[in-house]
């Protein structure tokens, strides 16, 4: 399928660079993009280019920032001594969405995952070593995907801080809240055996 | 889900005006550029800039164009008295792409949909009528989708043109190839029927 202009072509081709967009979705998008008025997409395209150029990350937790620190780490009701351990900016946003966490954050910005050639070195590691030796930090949880680079980089970090008086803990594994029973997958089902939790605290909430 | 930088939020809110990207697509995909090369995503932004800027409508048949008359309308090679007309500058595409058609094209940018407001004059119509008035062609192809509203476009182009000395056809309708008869709905193999062809037609190719 050959696009009769050049202009076009250029578009479709930058737009077809974003992850889960083909060829042909690209082009429905430009020709989309093309039949709006001419400010609506200059915004459209001012609006990526101010992002790039504006947004900065928080110079102590790495989540997203319009300065240097992000407004969960300069909060004055957040827990300074709880820190919780993320992969990425949208695990933040999940858990922020809860409104049952009041810690600060720590975003590595990937998971350890050789296959990938990422080590702990590519990652945002050193600065929580760093954070959780000099501050007054009480307990770290870990909020790591349960896959094999999920648990390698929590066990990385485990023996990192061991050292530092600090708990670690990690997010709480089970069937989950309307799942049927029946068809849980038998790890799931058989840490939930085993992390079993006492009836009252159910009813906390 | 509240993003913490406006910048962010307004780039997740202009990809999310595009049809078919939800809020949630939106902030994957901006949190993509977000962590490119600065001069990668200033070339993404301005790519769909110079689109909208520099991209024209052919002023004869409407397709896509990077100067006045696009390169099928100006092709010496191509049929002039044959116009081929579709409703999109994506069907020119889809078209174009079989190489069996050398004849000129008439995007109509749309069609007839009173649900949506959308009539005879919105469209590019009356270029049409002018060009079978004024030049000299011979048939006109009518490849509209076989919707209500296509075939109420047909029907009304049909009715524009019948006092001139043109020829009007559309796109034969049929079991595709490589579908299943069993499976081919009873409006479709119905008309396979009544328009069947004689067999050493098909052996032409």
């Amino acid at each position: 399928m050959e696009i009769p202009s050049k202009h076009l072509q250029q578009a479709v081709d930058a737009i077809n660079t974003l992850p889960g967009i083909g060829k042909k979705t690209a082009l429905r998008l430009a020709l989309n993009l093309l039949r709006r008025k001419p400010e609506e997409v200059q915004h459209f395209a001012q609006s990526i280019a101010d992002m790039k150029e504006h947004v900065k990350f928080c110079s102590q937790c790495g989540n997203l920032s319009d300065g240097d620190l992000c407004a969960i780490c300069i909060h004055p009701k957040r827990d300074q001594s709880l820190i919780c351990v993320v992969e990425d900016i949208r695990d933040v946003l999940a858990i922020e969405s809860t409104q049952q966490y009041r810690g600060l954050y720590h975003v590595l910005g990937g998971i350890i995952s050789p296959m990938d050639g990422i080590g702990p070195s590519n990652l945002n590691m050193a600065s929580l070593v760093d954070r959780c030796a000099n501050e007054d930090i009480k307990e770290v949880i870990l909020a790591l995907n349960s896959t094999m680079e999920g648990d390698t980089t929590s066990f990385y970090i485990f023996r990192k801080l061991s050292g530092l008086e600090v708990t670690i803990s990690t997010l709480a594994r089970g069937v989950s809240i309307g799942d049927e029973i029946q068809y849980a997958d038998e790890i799931t089902l058989g840490r939930s055996l085993m992390h079993r939790t006492p009836f009252e605290q159910t009813m906390s909430r």
